[in-house]
C-alpha cells in the first residue's frame, strides 16, 4: 500500500482502497468527527495498537488498514506482523502493531477492523474452495457478483485466498447471453457483430445452456463458452465434444458452485470454474484491536 | 427512493444510495461500458425484466435497485411488485418489474441485484434474530460494523428486518470505552469532562465490564451504559442492582450476540441488545433477472 | 492547524478550515491568478510579512490564516507572535510573522486577513458576552445561525471568545418546534415518538413559549426544554417549577438575547443562554498585512 | 436564480449560490440530516411558510433564499411578495411565501434565513452609504474584502443596495502596490512590465501614497491610480492636479471610508470611492419564517 | 447525445464529452463568465445561430455542440441540418441551427466550434486514409496518440471519417513491447506469464521487429503481433511467413504510417494497420456560426 | 512545474496541467490499471528512459512531462536536457532523462509523449510566425481557438514559441461584437453600457469592419478595436485614419491570418495581430521515449 498523505497513483487495489477508506471515514466521522474522543483525549496525545486474530484465518487487507491510520496520521508507524495470505491460528494471534496519534486510532480502529475482518473472510473462505480443487487443472475465479464499491478489494481477497479472477467488469471482456441473442438473432451473428465492433485484443465469450449452443458458438468462432448451470454428465459431454472439436476453445463452468460440488465440476474437465459464493457467502472473521494511550498523556 | 436525474435532495438513505450507485456502476462499467451491449444491441433498443426471487426472503432494497434504472435510463418504469419489509416465498416469486432502455437494463442488472442480494440477506437474517426476541421488551439495534461505504443501507436494512438502529457513527453519539479511560484517569473524570465538552443535546454512554464499573459510570452521572461480553449472570447482577439504584440509566448488552443466545440475553432484562451480527454475519440471498427484448429490435 | 499539503485528515476545525481556504482562493485567484504579481515579480522570489492588530482584539484565527499561507507555499514558515483567545491591544500589535515564497504572499494576503478580521471580530464580541455574565453559572452557547460554509469556524471563534456551542447541526441534536407539534398531535406524542426513532444516544429538547407548555414538556418526558423569547418574570417562573418539579430538566433561554439584556437572563437562573448575536451582529476588527520582498529581489 | 435540478449553467451569481447552498446544507445536515423532522413528520407531508422582514431593510437575496427551498425540494413553489432592492417596512412585512415538502422547508428554514439576512444586511447597510453621497458624480464600489466563499453573493449585495463592484479578484485587474514596486524598482519599470505581459484589455491601476507618486504613475503611463489613506487635503490636491496634466487618468480613493466621511471625499472630486465598510461593517437584519403544516398532517 | 440537465449516465461518447464541455466552459467563462454579453445583452434575450461549413469537409461533433448549448441552456432547441459523417461541400453549408438564450449562444460559441473543428478535422483528415485503402481488406485502426482528456471523441471522430479503434487504452487490452521483454527474460516467458496473470478474455499481442521475433511470438502462443516500422519487403515476408505457420495469428503493422504509404502496407497483407496519424496529424477545418438577435431585444 | 505530491498551489499553468495529466491517466490507465505491465513488470522494477526528438524542433513541455511521471511516481527522477523553448536539432536529440519506477515510467510514456508532441508542435509552428514578423514592431497574439481543457497550456506554448496571449477567456476582457450591436442599438450604446456596467479595471474593445466603424468605435470612447478580416488596403487606412485622429486606441487585425500574409498585415502598421493558426493548424511533431530496466529486474 504505497501512496503517502495525497493517496496511491496508479489505478487499481490502492487508488480503490483509498476511496473505500474516504467512503468510510465520512459515514463514520461525518462533518464533527469523534465528540467522545475530542472531549476526553488530549490533542496530540500518542497511542499504540494491535490487531489480533480472534479465530483461524487467512489474513488480508493488512495494507488497507495501515492506510486507514496512515490517512489519519500520516506519521504513524504500522508494523505487520503477517502478511496477506497468511494462515494464522486463532485466539489473539496479532497481525499487526500500530503506533501513532491516540485520537487517529481511536477514529480509525472500526474502519479498519471493518475492512480487514471482510476481505479476511472472503480470503477465508476462498481458501477452503482452492483447498477443494486442489490437484486439478482447474483455473477458479470469481464474478461480478462483488460488494458495490468494495469490487478491487475483493477480488483481491479472492486472489490472497488462492485463486483468480475473472474480468473485471463489463468494460474489459466481451460476454455474450441469451438476451444478446435475442436481439441478434443467431449465435453466427452475434459473435460476428462483436468482433466487428470490439477491439481486436478482446475475446469473445458465449454464455450456452446445452451441446447444441456449444456447437454453434463453436462454429461462429467464438473464443470461449460459458457453461451455464450445467450438470456434471452435461458438462463432461461438452468437455469431450470439445477436446475432439474445439481444442482451442476456452472452457467455463459457472452457476451454483459451492464448496460441496466444486471439486466434481473441475475434475469434468474444464479449464476454468467461476464461483461468486467465493465473495457473496462469505462472513467476516472475527479480529478485534487492542488500544493503549503511550507516553505522559497514559494515567 | 426520489430523487430524479439529479439524485436526491435531502441526506440519508437516498443520498447514500445515490453514491452507493455511481461507484458500483464505475467500477463495473468503466470508462468505455458495456463493451458486449454496445456491440449487440441497438442504441435505444427497448427491453423488460424481472426480478425474482430464488428462495425465501424478507426483500430490502426495491427503491434502491429501482434507483440504478433510473440512474442508467430516466425513463425507465420501475414496478415494484413487492414492499421492503414483505416475506417471500422462493421459487421465482416476482419482486418487480422494469422497463426501459435495453442497454441500460443489461448494464443495471448486476449491480441491481448485488445490492437486492445483499441487503435482502441482511433483512432476512435481522428478521429471525427479531423473531428470537419477540414478547421481550428489549429494542435489538445494529452496530457500527458495516460495510465501509454501505452503513446507511446496510441499517436500512436492518430497520427492514425489523430491528433498531444505534447511533450513525462517532460523530452523533459519545460512548466512552476502556481507551479513553485510561488517558482520563477515572469514569467520574471522563463523564464530567465529555458532559463540560460536549454539546447539551448528546447523552453520555460508557462501556463497563463489571458491576464495580457499572457503579461508577451511575455514580459519575453516566446517562446510558454498555455491558460489554458479560455472561447471563453478571448481566443479571447489574439489571438487578440499576432497577433499584439507577432507574434512569439505560442498559446495553453487546458482545458476542448470536442467533442462539439473542433471547437469553434478552430476557436477562437489558433495555437494549447491541448484535454486529445482523450485519457482518448475514450472507446474500438469491435474487435473479430475467430480461428480454421488447419491440421490433426482438426477433 | 495541521494537515500539511495534502490538507487535514480528521474532520472538523482543520477540515472545514481547508474547504473554506480552497473556496476563498478560488474566487480570488480564479482560472489565471494574480496577474499583477505574475507580471511583477520573480517567479521563486523569497519575502516576509507581519500580520498587525490595527485596534484591541481577542484574536482567532491564526492557524487558519498560517494554513492559507502553507497552502500557496507549502516551505512557508509561520511564526505566531500571540495565540487564538489572546487579548491584543491595538495599533500595530504583531500577531505573527510569515516568510515564503512573495508571490505566495501577496496571493493569499487577502483571504487570511478576511478569515482573521472575521473570526477575530467574532471572538472580540463573544468575549464581551463572556465579560457580562461573569459569576453567574450560565453556560452561553451559540446557535445555527452562523455565515453559510463557515459554521465549524465560527463555532469555533465562539469558543475562543471564551463561550461553548450548541449542536452543530440539525444532524446531531433533536429540537421539537411548534412546526413539529402542528403535526404529531401533542408534546407527548411528539417526544415518544422522538424517542423511539432516533437513536439511544440522542437526548431530546423541545421549544415551550409558556409555563404551561413547559409543565406538558416536562410530563412527555423531555430531557431539555428551550425557552424562547420569554420575559425575565416568565424565565423565573419557570425556572422555579422547574427546580421543584423537574431538577432533571435542563432549562435553556433564547431569543433576541443582547448585551444589554443577557446578565438578567443569566441571573434568572437558566443553566443555558443561546445567542446569535454572538456571530450575526459581530464586526470585523481591522488587521493588516505588511510585506517586504527579502533576498536579492528586494532593490 | 435559475438553474432547476441541477444547478444552474452559467457561471456567476447563480452558480456561486448554488455552491454556498451546497456547503450550507452539508454543514446542517451532515451526513444523517434532520433527525428531529425525520422521527417526526410524515415523510412527503406538505407545509407552507412565510417570510417575514422583523425590521425595516433593503431586501436581497430572496432567489437565492427560494433556490434552497427548490434544492431540497424541486416541487417547491416560491412566491416572492417583495423584490431584491425593495425598502421594506419593518414589522412582519411578508417578502415571500414557499409552499412543498415540509420536511424540505424545515430543512433550509435556518439557510435560507442565513443567507437572507446576511445578503439583506449589506444591502440595508450600502443602501445608507449611496444616500450619503447622493447628487454627487462619484461611483461608490465595494472591495475585496468580502466573506470567503460569498464573495459572488456579496457583491451582488453592494449592487443591489444601490453601488457598483471593483474587480472580481486577482486574476481580472491589475493593481501595483508598495510591495510591487519595492521587487520591480520604480513605478515605471513596473508599469511597463505589466503592460508588456499582461493582456492588452486589462487596464494598469496603481496605488500611490502621495502627489509625488501620482505623478510617477502617470508619467509611467498608468491607466488608474488608487489614492490610499490619503486626507481630503491631500486627495483635492491630487484631482487637481490630475484634472490639468492626466485628465485621462482615473482616480481612486480608498482607506477607512465610513459613513461619516464618504461625502467629504466624494466632493474631493474622485471618479470613485472604494469602501469595504459596505461588506465588513455591515450586521444581519431581522428576518424570520413561519411554517405550517398543510392538508391531512396537519392537526 | 443524450443526457439532459444532468448529463449522461451510460458512461463512453456522451459521459466524456460532458466532461469536456464542462472543462472548456470552465475555461472560457471562468468564475464571473461572459463579461461582454452580461454587460450588453438583457438576462433572457432570445436568439438564433446558425452553424456553417466554410470549407469542404466531413463533419463530426455536431451531437457534442448541441450539448454545449443544451448544457447552457436546457431549453435551447438544436435543429442538425446534417449528420455526422456526411461530406458537406464547403462555403457556408449549414450544418445546424440553434435557438434559445442569447446570453447562452455567445457563451458556447466559442466552445462548440473549437469541438466541431478539431473533430470534423480528424474525421476529414482520417476519411482520406480510408479512401487510400478502399478495395483492400486491412481494418485501419487508431492509436493511442489522442489530445489528453478527449480520447473518447477523438476516438469516435476516427470512426466517423470511416476506420475503427484499437483498444481504449492500458486497461483493456494486453500488448507486450522491447521494455517489457527485457524484464522477463524471453518472448516465452512474457507471453505464459500474460496469459496466467490476465483474466482470460484479454488476447496477447507482442510487438515484433523482426521476422525471428514474429517466429518466436508464433511459438510463444501469442494471439497477435504488432509488425513495428518494418519495411514493405519485411512486412511481406512476415505475412508469408504467418499465412502458411501461423494462420490464426493476428498480424497488425504499425509506425509512420501516412497518406502516402498507408495503402502499399495494406498491400502488403497485415490484417490491420494503426495510424497516430489520423488523430495528430489532422488539422482544424473551418467552421463559424452566425447569431443573430430574435424577439423584441432586436433593433 | 512545481507542485509535489498534492499537486500545485498556485492556479495557471501547473494546476491546469495537473488537470490535464488527471484527464489522461484517467482515460489511458482506466479503473484497473495497465494490464500488461502489472502481469510483466515487478513491483517496484526500476527503470530509465530516454525522450528523444525526431525531427527538428522548439521544444515545449518538459515540466508537464516531469509533472507526469512524479504523478505517477513521486520519487521519480526527472533531468531535463534542454529548456522549453530550445529549439533542438532533430534525429534523437536527448530532450530529457527519468528514472524511476519501471511501471510508472510505461504508465506514463503515451501521456507524457502526448503532450510533449502537441505542446512542441504549436511552439515549433508559432515559432515560423515569429520569425516571419521579425523586425517589425507588433505584437502577435493567440486566440480562444484552443483545445478544450488544454487553453492554458496551449496558451504557454505560444509563448515558449516567441508570441504573446490575448485574453484567457471570456471572463478578463471585454469584447463588442456585431451580435452585441445588433441588441444594443449602436457602438456609442455599446461602449457606454459597457462601461458603466463593467469594473473600472477592463478595457473595451470593439470589433470593426469598415473604417466608418472604426470611426464611431473611437467617438465612443472605446479602448480598441478589432480589424476582423480586412484586406491590408483597408488596414492600411485604418491606420492612417488612427494615428492622426485616435493615437491611443489600440489597433489588432485578425480574421484568416497565415504564415504567408502575417508579414504584409503587420506591415500595415497595427500594433497587434492575432492568429487562431498558431494553435490549430499546428501538428504534432515526432517526440518518442526509450525505456529500458534497470537493477537486478533486468535481465
Amino acid at each position: 500500500m504505497s501512496g503517502g498523505a495525497a493517496g496511491p497513483r496508479l489505478p487499481g487495489l490502492d487508488a480503490d482502497a483509498w476511496a473505500v477508506i474516504r467512503a468510510g471515514l465520512a459515514e463514520d466521522l461525518g462533518p464533527s468527527g469523534d465528540v467522545t474522543s475530542q472531549a476526553l483525549i488530549p490533542e496530540g496525545a500518542p497511542g499504540r495498537a494491535h490487531l489480533l486474530a480472534r479465530e483461524p484465518l487467512v489474513v488480508c487487507g493488512l495494507s488497507v488498514a495501515a492506510a486507514v491510520f496512515r490517512h489519519l496520521d500520516p506519521d504513524a508507524v504500522f508494523v505487520p506482523r503477517a502478511q496477506d495470505g497468511d494462515h494464522c491460528g486463532g485466539e489473539r494471534h496479532v497481525l499487526a502493531e500500530v503506533s501513532g496519534d491516540l485520537r487517529a486510532l481511536l477514529a480509525g480502529e472500526r474502519l479498519a477492523l471493518n475492512l480487514l475482518q471482510r476481505l479476511s473472510g472472503i480470503a477465508t473462505f476462498t481458501a477452503r474452495f482452492v483447498a477443494e480443487v486442489q490437484g486439478t487443472h482447474v483455473r477458479l475465479v470469481d464474478t461480478r457478483k462483488t460488494t458495490p464499491g468494495l469490487r478491487t478489494l475483493e477480488k483481491y481477497a479472492v486472489r490472497v485466498g488462492g485463486a483468480h479472477n475473472h474480468r473485471m467488469g463489463l468494460f474489459d471482456g466481451v460476454l455474450i447471453k441469451d438476451n444478446h441473442l435475442a436481439v441478434c438473432g443467431s449465435v453466427g451473428q452475434a459473435v460476428g457483430r462483436a468482433r466487428a465492433r470490439c477491439h481486436s485484443l478482446l475475446r469473445i465469450q458465449v454464455e450456452v445452456e446445452s451441446l447444441r449452443q456449444l456447437e454453434e458458438a463453436a462454429a461462429a468462432g467464438a473464443d470461449a463458452v460459458l457453461l451455464d448451470n450445467m450438470g456434471i454428465p452435461e458438462i463432461r459431454a461438452c468437455v469431450a465434444w470439445a477436446r475432439e472439436k474445439a481444442p482451442d476453445l476456452l472452457l467455463e463452468a459457472s452457476g451454483g458452485v459451492r464448496l460441496d460440488n466444486v471439486r466434481a465440476i473441475a475434475e469434468a474437465g474444464v479449464h476454468q470454474v467461476s464461483a461468486g459464493a467465493l465473495v457473496h457467502q462469505a462472513r467476516w472473521v472475527d479480529v478485534s484491536m487492542d488500544i493503549q494511550a503511550t507516553g505522559a498523556a497514559a494515567t
